[in-house]
């Protein structure tokens, strides 16, 4: 590389690190958080402008933005796949089934039709099938319902069935996998609106759902706010350095400068 | 909900019972598969309609009708993946492979070969390779002999490679992974035709091998035409039900009054 | 077609018959619209609910509903394509562009920056950009802010750029050409919120816009919950009509007793 | 290039040069064809084994090959666009409409549903739709009825909608464009089973229309197998010569030994 | 917006205006793109260094750089389409087919044949085949020679077929249209290597051709230097003003500072 | 089958057996071999000449010649996923992370930074993620900074994630999982350029990694010229068999005649 370019690559970066630096003042400051909380009590904030905003900030960022303020790792693992490339925000609606092999009761499922009947706009349906992986916990009919009811999106630790269906009203499901089979008969209904562990994941009930091409994360409904601001800066930092290393072709300034991997 | 809707919706509701309840007395009952039993025998339904019946009913069904007609899991698990998008029926052919490290015998997988140049038009290559997730147990080559003697289909439970070739002359094959390898020089023909535990399920030869983006499922030929009606009514009923839940918005209404999930 | 299933098939389609009759007596009947409507304005229907039910109904019913209850033909051509499958509606935000061919006016555009700034969560952005089919009318920066302002999506007489950028934020555009240009120093911003005529239909500010993978259907705001009410009424007819189809495989006796193609 | 490589690459050509040579001696000579012919008269191919090769034969080699014995351009433009890969051949069942524009006949268009329950397995339904760029002439429910009477495909001279649902049940359709409106209203049954110009080629009712992703060839039923056996000796040429170009990198040599293009 | 939010946002425009200013002093003025193309001259880049650079740079960039400093319109129009996802650059091979309708010549095209060979890595072949839409300029032979010979990828002004085996082999081409017919006997070769208008923009023998999901251009051999630096600034620019809109959520004020749309 | 046919048949074999017996004298035979490595000793073979040569190459090919000559598995398992479908070749660079949980160093991946920074044209990036299936060892930052130095592809045993960006950059990676989440206080570089274990093959700096649509292996650098050779035989043998199969339909015959499967 000659000179010149050398310094004209030195004082883009210099830029940039007064960018970020200014950046980082003007909105990371523990003052600017603060602010915005008192701004948020008083102004209200309401739960379709959250999710507004989450379905707009990068799985990823909320994943690593959770990490750091709460120490938890939640994000559901690699073996959760959705039907078709998606990105949805919504509210958890929680159902788990335990297994009841070979049994009759008609009724065995009523509570997570119950459970689906109650969600509407902006729910995100979580089920739990245990050991589930080969069992369709879900498949049209229910899709079909949770399309209707305005759901944003399903998020199965266990299998999907009637894909082709799904994927025709562009329904949005995240599973382990997919298979023809059913819950009937060998699955009982074992609660609603309850704690979950989802793919090693605890989802609450009103927790947020959030769910793009990198995968499926919660985040506790009480570190809604603060989670989606630090994640909304993180995505900033990412969107902003890939203008840079692009042009400087070196990721080790850029992460140096701008002080995050 | 104002009242006048729900007294639309009860209307609907019941109209459905109807309907269903109908149905239900014109297809479902004993009186009635008998008699086409009977119709079968006599008019003698050919294995090709037997099989365009079968191209035409979804997988899903069939592994529900076969499971309460005979209590047993005929489906395939989540491993099994096709190369791409297809809905296929036919019957089984069966081949199994052993493992043979290292062997040098040029003639170790004759047999394979033969199986499948006796194989024809509504053939599905139905194949196991023993502990052969990360050994291509068929490829191009094979793909293209099956694809010129017309077969449906193969499913492989062990690897598949050359997909891309596979994927060009629309060959469908469903395996458990995508790999590069060969099973020359490391697996011995062990039998064609004969009974297969494939991804857990038993495939006897003739066997309906039936897939769709669902996934796969194996029906004995004794039992095909019962199953095929039952798993034609549950189509009937499921697609029925899906009108309903878009106006009903409700998943428990309509799962009570049609009787099913 | 042997006696027996003559007979089943015909009671079938009785019940049908029944069914949908009754349903159309408690759905289709002038009173029930009067009904509705009366409901509507006093229960006061949201915008959010209206937008949530037409992100449910198929495109095609809609168009259907319109020629029905309007005479007019209110779809766009073959020509407008989406830029991957999508299904939005929401409220028309419109905007046009004039030629002004080699014009240096970095403020010839601002207008149409303007009108982006001021549409929100549930705007539509329909554009028409002049004998625009090789200028991309817009690109990754207008539709960044688009999504970020919430927008269901756009609608392009003209061409789109940064379509895999687009792709990667998943903000839906349709249009009628993927080209790299610009209309930056060729157009001139003649106007918001104004009618334009888009493909051959005239869109109003605030008109409804609904698209699906069959295409782009715009509805007068005035007609939009009579228009809807019907629309679902179709779909639900056409839902239904599938079962029957495959079941009976005729569409002739479909056709003549469910009333509609 | 050295001369050992020269010398190598100049073997591999004479021996593709023999090795075609005896397959044209054996294959594309007069008397073969005769004697082939004298077989099938006596032998008595069936129109389901003709299909069957047909489905596998490239339409590109059938176009080439009845270009070359009939001197006749009987291909679809590219205007013919299929709603997903597919590869399929059958007997061409056609139908006519013309426009009849506010027409309020109820039975407008029952001639078309006539024609498409007597259809069976192995027809190709081709249609023309004038001036119907813009006019969907087939949807989900006709897709559902051609799919249920085991149609191979359907070929529209116009639109087509439902694209959603007939890629859900996987009916192969070829369309000028995709559009939400109807033909209902607008357009009349003008005959079906008679010669039609579907996108510019002659299509009479029981020719073979072969579709696969490089569009649609239509072949007289009375040239069918002299057409298929000389498309199968293209298509063996032409796979022949892939693997001779990859190794001596050079078009024009292969192209001068194996005598086509 | 309240007050703090409104402080922060104009912190944030004011750093990216210092940010984008500093940057144009460095990059954008006239003394550094002579002081870069000296160093280019002395220090000699290579070719492969400037494909290198234009694989990575964004066709609309190099397109709006192009008309910047030409005042000329070098790309292709929404007519030209590839077969799958791709992104290349290299320089042009040029290529010109002429009707010449029912000639028997076997020599007819061989120029085409020569020109390819002649062809090697980075080329990229271009072809314009008279009033050719509706006939396949190249196919799965040719694109294999291309292929075998490192060709960086195809534009034919007119079809192309094979595409199946295309996009097996990965060869990536833009062509007008897809049909399964030939150019033998109905087109004759009329020179290589000569200037060409290809979709209505001149292609001169080694101009740069460079390609993405956006679309083709043509550069110049003697601009081509030029064009990418100023593309390259445009790209900088542009991938800046994304986190910044995301922010902001204004693409007035953001246009505005950055000075470009 | 007729005598006539089967006569042809035998006789296109005996052509086929001809024909390949030739090509393997002239290209397989100890001393062609020997001859072209002096060739290559004195002519000297570029890198760029190996890779462009092992970018047209099968991976399938590649891993039976490695086994062939060397008896050694090197390819990569079914776990290995590519983000879109894609071909390339390079030379590894590799890296390794070791966990360290919950480490607060900001310096910890340095010098995997630093391993990127030094890649360049047909650097292939190799990472091993110690148990790192649900770890993204690398996203859209890493992976825009390969992109910018002109990687050809990344290869990592573990995560990734950003993948919308790194499909919308079209930069190829193959990982075992895509998950949200980081490495950043979970790992330490644990050195780079070494030997490591990548899903269960053992990589070495400089080594070749070929990737396409069956899946990745790894040549050492020593055998690449001897392996290339014998994968374009068996390429060569491979495609030339096709057309072969096509035209007899038994596998068994033509892998008699071939010698291989």
């Amino acid at each position: 590389m000659n000179k010149f370019l050398h310094f004209v690559k030195s004082h883009i970066i210099a830029v940039s690190v007064l960018f970020i630096a200014l950046s980082a003042a003007a909105f990371g400051g523990t003052g600017f958080l603060r602010a915005q909380s008192a701004a948020e009590t008083t102004a209200g904030f309401s739960d379709n402008a959250l999710l507004a905003d989450y379905r707009r900030v990068e799985v990823a960022s909320v994943s690593d933005a959770l990490e750091q303020l709460t120490g938890r790792r939640m994000y559901m693992s690699h073996r959760m796949h959705p039907l078709f490339t998606t990105k949805f925000a919504g509210f958890a609606r929680t159902v788990l089934l335990k297994k009841d092999e070979g049994n009759s009761d008609p009724a065995a499922l009523n509570g997570m039709l119950e459970a689906i009947d109650q969600g509407s706009t902006d729910s995100v349906y979580v089920m739990v099938v245990e050991d589930g992986e080969n069992i369709a916990g879900m498949g049209g009919l229910m899709g079909t319902a949770m399309a209707a009811r305005g759901y944003a999106g399903a998020v199965i630790d266990g299998g999907v069935r009637d894909v082709a269906y799904l994927r025709k009203i562009g329904f949005p499901v995240y599973a382990t996998g997919i298979v023809p089979s059913t819950s009937v008969h060998h699955y009982r209904f074992a609660g609603s609106q309850m704690p979950v562990t989802c793919d090693g994941v605890t989802v609450n009930a009103g927790d947020i759902v959030a769910a793009d091409s990198d995968g499926v994360v919660v985040v506790p409904r009480s570190k809604a706010q603060e989670v989606l601001t630090l994640a909304q800066q993180m995505d900033f930092k990412e969107h902003s350095m890939y203008a840079v290393i692009e042009q400087t072709k070196s990721i080790l300034e850029a992460v140096k400068k701008f002080g995050r991997l």
